[in-house]
């Protein structure tokens, strides 16, 4: 049976899949749940797992249909490309409950960290675990018997090794940027941003519908590199976004100021500041303060970053094109150019 | 070259070869490490990994060369049985460095839990996360290659999800516990253990000396379960100890009683006590102070529980060997025995 699924309806499909995932996963024969050890575990599924934009696991459903270049999608190919979409979905969920037990995070998607939910507390860092775990499950399940099974378990354990990588690195320079800020600087930046974000946000979904499709990911390292680099440009948008979006439109207001973030704007201002402005940066950056942070906006606005920011966006949009254009498979340039355009001047 | 290594030179052996899969863990080419970054890492690994007994580690040695049959290990064959046993070594460092934040807990192998050393505290939880992805990064580089390398990706994977959902089970249990005490019963009590410790630290090991001797494991499912049960036998001594063993022998000063753990002793308490007696236990247990220590351990001593265990550890000998005899490979017999002799009334 031949599935044609759009837009919305995608969404609702692929949050099918989850449910049925996630029974698997509460009837795995491999741990012999009690009553109490299931309904802990499904609720907490549920509140970390499909609550988010759903953008990355999606977009191992649309990059897969891309690569079948119009030929639809089996019921049984959509099911695993959405399996796979999930287990994305599912190592983000993972990052996000330990990344806020370690930042000390209120809120996430609108509702409380998972840890500070009553009587989980730090039992959220077995949580973190237990969804990383899941992931295996879900592959050995459904991909056991495929000849990209192997690279997909190694596809996964490095991706989640980068991030990881990339969390560590971003902990580190925090710690240090606070004792001396002149520390943040672009090529750290971009370091940072490569491995916490980029990896598992833009590469690893491309990677696992080029596996499902029977490539050898050793021949698109190009595709790799444009990838990092679109994830490194969604990354500087949300840090623009943080200070400069609608809090309306993005749904949080942002605090990277506050919090002493090694954000692309306080590089960007470092870069460019006098020693005067430089007073004003050491004096007001990461403090828990209003009247401190609009100090910090208003010599961003000062050093016109609205501007250096316009520019790095249109910039970074022509290289991208130029360099999806190098690619020598149309399906891939449609699978990359479908990326770009979901981000490029994004508002939220 | 063949290498006859026993006793104290087998331990120097593993512990030189921990140098060198740190060395390759530090220049891996999958993360562009700064000097800062690398020196967090060392000295993290430094802390956290080497310094156990190192018994799990060693025995996927010690069994792979039992399973050889008197035929000497060649060098690379004792370096990959090393690596197979440190990778269990760093399972342990990983389950270890995120149970003590779980557990609030202070000290590990005689020195501070490693969340509580100055400017580490929760980014410990990244660094628990690093500790796991290290793994799958020991085994690419030196499996790859094998035929059995995606079965030691599976094995790996399913014996992680084990432990941290028998990690789960025992959190959820002792959440009940503290309100109920009497939801503590012998078979919650195995079912947390086989999960939280038999499978890592038994079966693990084992089935890494099988891969590597050509086996496959759907074929050992007789030998998993004897060592399921001499990891419940080595669970109920470490609570027997923990509550009457010589803390200068042991190390350390057991807290079973007043962090209300689900220990062995007080599941036999619970099955044995009259209405006064769980009295007693309920006014007394879980609480941090030692009179009320006291008064538990004068109940445990009145409920003859040193007899019990006494009888429990001669019991659960004799059934061992019954099964081990049971098992058709005389090498695999020698395996196992050796497991059970070296835990068989052990002190410490």
């Amino acid at each position: 049976m031949a599935m044609a699924v759009n837009g919305r309806d995608v969404k609702q499909a692929f949050l099918n899949i989850y449910l049925r995932l996630k029974d698997d996963l509460l009837s795995d024969p491999a741990f012999d749940y009690t009553d109490d050890a299931r309904a802990w575990i499904e609720r907490m599924l549920d509140y970390n797992v499909p609550r988010g934009k759903l953008n990355r696991g999606i977009s191992v459903v649309d990059s897969y249909k891309l690569l079948k270049e119009g030929i639809e999608l089996g019921e049984n190919e959509f099911f695993l490309s959405c399996a796979l979409g999930w287990c994305i979905e599912w190592l983000q969920a993972y990052f996000l409950v330990l990344d806020d037990i370690v930042d000390d995070s209120h809120t996430r998607r609108g509702q409380p960290c998972w840890f500070r939910v009553p009587k989980v507390g730090l039992i959220a860092t077995n949580d973190g675990t237990l969804l990383r775990n899941h992931i295996p499950r879900i592959l050995k399940r459904y991909f056991r018997d495929k000849p990209y099974y192997v690279d997909l378990l190694d596809l996964f354990n490095e991706v989640e090794f980068q991030t990881a990588s990339g969390q560590m690195l971003d902990l580190i320079t925090t710690h240090e940027g606070e004792q001396d800020l002149s520390k943040y600087k672009l090529p750290v930046y971009n370091r940072i941003v490569q491995y916490k974000t980029a990896y598992y946000s833009f590469y690893l979904p491309v990677a696992c519908a080029l596996l499902m499709s029977g490539e050898n990911l050793d021949n698109f390292v190009g595709v790799k590199n444009i990838l990092v680099e679109m994830g490194t440009y969604f990354q500087v948008q949300d840090d623009y976004l943080d200070c400069f979006g609608d809090p309306e439109v993005i749904g949080k207001i942002g605090t990277d100021i506050e919090d002493f973030k090694c954000s692309w704007l306080v590089v960007q201002a470092i870069e460019r500041a006098n020693e005067d402005q430089m007073k004003i940066l050491h004096e007001n950056y990461g403090k828990k303060d209003a009247a401190c942070v609009a100090k910090v906006k208003a010599l961003y606005k000062e050093l016109n970053l609205q501007t250096v920011f316009s520019e790095y966006e249109s910039k970074s949009y022509e290289k991208l094109i130029l360099n999806i254009e190098a690619e020598p498979s149309k399906a891939v340039q449609e699978v990359l150019k479908s990326f770009l355009h979901k981000i490029y001047k994004r508002q939220k």
